[in-house]
């Protein structure tokens, strides 16, 4: 694991003095210097502005509701002095020297600015949700002032989820200050789980912390409980709460039509306030999701800006499910805020992470975040002292150990110095047929040990099936720089078998190198052959073809082309190694490789081509079937098969199929998705069986099984532009082709979602017995009643299809990309 | 009623002899003049390929199942041949001459091509499904080679609903098979019903014609259910069936890892038959959508292409719906197919529709769609002959009557020819205080009578509650060419008072009419002052101050910004006219609009900034509240109010307000969607409150009753780029601000869809008691259950917000439109 960034909170600095001359460098630039230069921090985090600007603010926007009562003319003239000053602050906005902590551009580097917490940007009372706005405005023009290279803004309150669409609104308002020349990027500080959400989940949470408490500081109301907006906002917050309560009545009254009379509703915004505050609940499957749907929904509402991240905070227990923590994984998770008070203690009084944490914070490190410590000078814990939080930090963040969730990245442990790099980043796909490979790239994949001990394995036991005694024929169809040659000559030593070796490759230049390695190595043992396989003559039938033409999703280098064309070569009774590969997909969320195939800079187009990608920040989206419906396959699917060689096409007198189209191929698959998140691809893999029991698998899931460690292929990933919402527990029915015209292959691909109805029926069903079971135990005793089959007819409707295919409702679907071929393909 | 286009569906022409040479006009030529100059119809409808076509691709491309059974060497000779044959097709694919009924250019400008309805583009058969794509592909290369304007193309069957996708696929290949020169539009003829999901819905429909049997026509399953495909698709209909059925142990054998040992499965798609067919049901509130939805999913998958449009057929009775029928008037509707089966005989025996087709196809009426009659020469109805048809429906569609849904098109009725070629027709808001109108713009506007007649009853309620005696001043702020003070000095006449008017009006070239009516008309009466009315100074305060500043959304023409100004002259009791304005709006649905607004031809942005539509094409979504949960507001909602003038604005010294941000409002609302459709935008409107009883209205609802016959306003049209599927019965959340800076307003919206869980659990718990009811009366007679509380533990969950708020799933967003006013603002 690579050393991570860690933070330190720093308690807020002494205001400086006003009236002394300041020093060079300012005591902020002393205190972080001081910090950085005596730990193993990297960087401090500090409040961007102190208490006298909320003293400001507040005096100036807020008002106590009991305060109304202005009935002596002092209080009254006080408060329209206030009132004019908070319009001329709301006019002219900004902060004044005093209230701010951080003031001079060189004390920005090495630091990490935090909002106010004390904002309120989606209060049920519209002045305070537009005062805050103003007010955070003025603190994000002074960080692009300051160049602060982040801040890091209090997420949206749990309990207000009504006005989230405010508070995502005042956020890409900020997105927007930043001018071409200044880029102060903005985290969200969310937390990682909804206490309350947690609790009506019952008591079983494995990867809570037992011994901590619900911090004090979530709090799930306004913070502006008792105070209302300013005077030129006629809706106090007490009108908002008649709004609430009495909502009935006051739109029975708003549907008055004018010209009827005066109207008795004089607030400005009559809608605001027409739905209770907390209404999303978990789903039926218990998916605690509530603080990512926050974040979900205020990046949506940013379209994606690259310029927004997430703070995760862990002040709060971790959820249980290891689901839905998986799904940060995918996130663009810059920052982890990390209070002392989410450490437990060991046996010895240090603070330490618990097991599930440590799980986490190891599945999230592939993602670099920068870790932040705060508290750790509150001596919460009775060893250690406030550097024993970063020491043990350090201590976890650089060893390995398991981390969270299925890694999509397959080979990813086994590529090592390989891969470095590699991750997320998006490459196309080869197209060997097109174009001719250069020496650097067969070098490369000569390097996967596993990948031709395979190889030679299997051709060693198709040699073992042949009769001893006879000489054989062997063709390499796609030979490269030999190393299939190699292999065989391996193998016929190993299997005590002779065969003539006739090696084939249309590399020109590759072809070269086989001349070399015949003259020196090989020589009468190998016949070369330059020219595609689809198209020379060897001198006889050979009894085995091997190749290795094999792309991430099989098929997706043209190998069964090809193969259709070498098949000539072979004897009527020859095999093929590869005998037969699959292709297999799975549904992925990933905010990084959406970024990627969005920008603007990639050619039209580019979120229509399928890439290879070394998947990294991805999380797999689906669970394993059925699903509640019983109508979903597995975690991840297969689409289709290809065999060699196929016996039963119709050839021409060139020996070759008259078309294509049995290499046309389809594949509708319906995944089920345990927990919310947005699909932003497919990640496609293959699996290919060589000879025997002999394989090679990039499944996730396979993989180690069938041919470990072996590093040849990265995941093939198909892109959605639009990213589709999926909540929990919905089912996704994923479609893609495999398309072939007279001159090229390609594939196209689209997704529906669905939200079943069947748990719900299931539920029903159990319940009603369950209630017919009681009554007839109450009043009859143990004997079954006579109503038992009764609640089918009511509960059930009586339409064959409905109870035969189960009810689904269709919630949203994607367009089909990459129609006709027209933004990627594979040439013939 | 305009004139519609009316077509008949001629029955095909004799094949044309192969040897004889070829009159011209051709015989084809000649029944299409015939039918033409004889009858009243506009255009012909014709199959484009004949049954000769039909028995080739069937001999090619489908086998008998009892056929397999090959063990003479003769048939399997045969056999062979025949796939040969297939195989050189699916290469060079076409048609012959004597398999198509239609070959020169000079025959097609009249006509409407009919595509294939033998063809099994979803046919759960991958193989059928492959070899139809390329059938349909043959026929519209030769519709486009003889430049036929439209090709009517069999919908996708109702059972093979897994298999849609690939339906889809294929329409989106279509698509892209026009040249640049070439353009022959795709019409999906889609019935207007499912008649299994009519029979689920119970017997009461009040919009089906109880005559009309269910047609023959109308499959729902496979059209080549005893066929299977070729021979070189490894897969068959019967191993198909296998594995529908036997799906869990094919899915077991799957599971084993490659290289284990030989694979029993051979397929070449696992993954295509996973799902029972038909498994989308109607939503729990009855939605009759399965037909609608078929077309929603294939033109979203075809990415909205202008080139698709739907012909709806009306051979199924019609759904008993108004909601679910209204929603086609949203939609690509080209052509309505009327057969002679859908009309029931009057009293007389001549052919009509019934009242509720009559009333479906006058709302659709506005769409212009061409109407195909079918059938007309069988005789189905004793009276009137084939022309009969045509007569009845030439009469109903140029007679007015109730047309379907409500008309979002407020004073469509009353615009008449001033309304004409405004229909749908997107223009951008005016902006009165930026650019200065034009004396054409002002001169429509003045033809309002209704407005003017709604000022002077408002200026003369006002006027009578002043004082007879004194002399009074009224300012008209915004006098334009003067309407409005020929309102005051009409109503001071009638109201015998005296004022002094004065009249400010800030375009240079609309004061000089001013001045002209000053001296001929109005004399010492009025006062003319040139100048922003938040600059100038008037020589006294008045008592009443008159603007016609409303735009369509009430304050989207800045008229708050400007009366603030304004509000400088009144005296401390004065009033304005208007006294208040608020807005409203609705989530529509409507392709068009969104074609438009999408169109590339418009600027960077264009689909971000509201506009100004005489709304034609378009359906309202929302129904009227509370919806299931309880949580929705009505049908169409407030926004936000402005009342004038505000007497709580802290000044400053020039008797401006310090800012603008009282100006700013914000409203979040929700929507009952009772019938599933895109969500394309929202619509706008406003009422004003002038004085007394006297409005002014364009809500839909209102607007007969305040303001009748207005027609100064159109809608206003809020755009979202993506639409957003709404399915059944869900909830949309709107949230729109109106914002300010110190430079502009602007607004800015988004939304948000839930499904509720409500509805769900209330039917549940029905259910249970209903249960209990029954066993408690069977057991113990007519005596509540002791355990009729018991069914609330097992069946809610104990979490309060969940019970208290209800719970829903979030199934989409939208982004945020227009973020900081960066596309369209409205200039201070």
């Amino acid at each position: 694991m690579p050393r991570l960034n860690i933070a330190l909170d720093l308690p807020p600095p002494l205001p400086s003095l006003p009236n002394q001359p300041h020093p060079s460098p300012s005591p902020l630039q002393q205190l972080i210097n001081n910090t950085l230069s005596s730990t193993d921090y990297d960087l401090c985090c500090i409040p961007l502005t102190n208490a006298r600007w909320q003293t400001r603010w507040e005096r100036l926007c807020l008002r106590l509701t009991e305060d109304e009562d202005l009935a002596s003319p002092e209080a009254s003239k006080h408060r329209e002095e206030v009132d004019r000053e908070a319009d001329m602050w709301r006019r002219e906005g900004g902060l004044s020297r005093e209230e701010v902590n951080v003031c001079r551009l060189e004390e920005t580097p090495h630091l990490i600015g935090l909002g106010p917490e004390w904002l309120d940007l989606d209060s049920p009372d519209e002045g305070i949700r537009f005062d805050s706005e103003l007010a955070l405005r003025a603190e994000m023009a002074h960080a692009i002032y300051v160049s602060l290279p982040t801040i890091i803004i209090a997420g949206p309150s749990i309990a207000n989820r009504h006005f989230l669409p405010s508070y995502a609104r005042a956020i890409a308002g900020l997105l927007q200050m930043n001018s071409t020349t200044t880029n102060t990027k903005i985290s969200i500080r969310i937390p990682i789980s909804d206490p309350v959400e947690l609790i009506s989940q019952g008591p079983s949470q494995p990867g809570t912390n037992p011994t901590q408490k619900l911090p004090e500081s979530t709090s799930t109301g306004s913070k502006h409980k008792r105070m209302s907006s300013l005077s030129t906002r006629p809706m106090s917050i007490h009108q908002s709460q008649v709004n609430t309560l009495q909502q009935n009545q006051l739109q029975q009254q708003q549907q008055q039509v004018p010209g009827q009379g005066v109207r008795t509703f004089s607030g400005t915004s009559a809608a605001s306030s027409t739905m209770s505050a907390r209404t999303v609940v978990p789903s039926a499957a218990g998916d605690p999701c509530t603080t990512w749907e926050m974040w979900d929904y205020i990046r949506t509402v940013c379209g994606h800006d690259p310029r927004l991240s997430v703070t995760l905070d862990l002040t709060n227990p971790l959820p249980p499910s290891v689901g839905a923590l998986a799904r940060w994984t995918a996130e663009p998770v810059s920052y982890i805020w990390l209070p002392a008070g989410s450490f437990i203690p060991n046996a010895k009084g240090y603070p330490v992470l618990s097991k599930a944490c440590q799980a986490f914070l190891r599945g999230m490190a592939k993602l670099s975040p920068t870790y932040i410590l705060s508290g750790t000078t509150m001596s919460r814990h009775p060893a250690g002292g406030p550097t024993a939080y970063l020491q043990y930090l350090r201590h976890i963040t650089t060893t390995p150990g398991p981390g969270v969730g299925m890694s999509l990245a397959n080979g990813a442990s086994a590529v090592g110095d390989l891969g470095a790099g590699y991750s997320d980043f998006l490459q196309a796909p080869l197209q060997p047929l097109m174009d001719d490979l250069g020496s650097a790239t067969y070098d490369v994949f000569e390097r996967d040990p596993v990948k031709y001990r395979q190889y030679e394995a299997a051709i060693y036991l198709a040699l073992m099936d042949l009769p001893q005694e006879k000489t054989h024929a062997i063709a390499v169809a796609g030979a490269g720089r030999g190393p299939l040659v190699a292999c065989c000559l391996s193998a016929l030593v190993r299997a005590e078998r002779k065969a003539k070796i006739y090696a084939v490759e249309k590399n020109a230049s590759a072809f070269l190198t086989l001349q070399e390695r015949k003259a020196l190595e090989w020589h009468d043992a190998v016949d070369i052959i330059s020219g595609d396989m689809r198209k020379v003559v060897l001198p006889e039938q050979v009894d085995l073809l091997v190749s290795e033409l094999l792309g991430s999703l099989g098929d997706n280098e043209l190998s069964p082309e090809c193969l259709d064309g070498a098949a000539r070569f072979l004897k009527p009774d020859g095999f093929s190694i590869p005998m037969s590969y699959t292709a297999h997909i799975a549904p992925v969320s990933s905010s990084k490789l959406h970024y990627e195939v969005s920008l603007p800079t990639r050619p039209a187009g580019a979120a229509e081509t399928p890439y290879v990608v070394m998947m990294s920040a991805v999380n797999a989206l689906s669970g394993e079937g059925p699903g509640p419906s019983g109508r979903c396959g597995e975690r991840i699917q297969q689409c289709w098969q290809f065999e060699h060689p196929r016996k039963d096409l119709i050839l021409g007198d060139d020996g070759l199929p008259l078309n294509n189209t049995h290499n046309t191929r389809s594949a509708h698959m319906s995944f089920h998705i345990p927990h919310a998140g947005p699909l932003h691809g497919l990640a496609g893999y293959f699996e290919a069986h060589l000879y025997g029991n002999i394989g090679l698998s990039i499944h996730p899931e396979n993989m180690s099984l069938v041919s470990p460690d072996m590093f040849s292929w990265f995941p093939l990933f198909f892109p959605f532009i639009e990213p589709l919402h999926l909540p929990s527990n919905c089912e996704l029915v994923v479609s893609l082709w495999r398309l072939t015209d007279r001159v090229k292959v390609w594939y196209e691909w689209c997704a529906e979602a669905f939200l079943p109805l069947e748990e719900i029926r299931s539920e029903r069903r159990v319940s009603a017995q369950q209630i017919i079971g009681i009554s007839s135990m109450g009043l009859g005793g143990g004997a079954p009643s006579p109503y038992m089959d009764a609640p089918t007819s009511p509960i059930y409707p009586t339409h064959g299809n409905y109870l035969a295919g189960g009810g689904r409702v269709k919630i949203g679907q994607t367009r089909l990309h990459n129609v006709g071929g027209k933004c990627s393909s594979i040439g013939l």
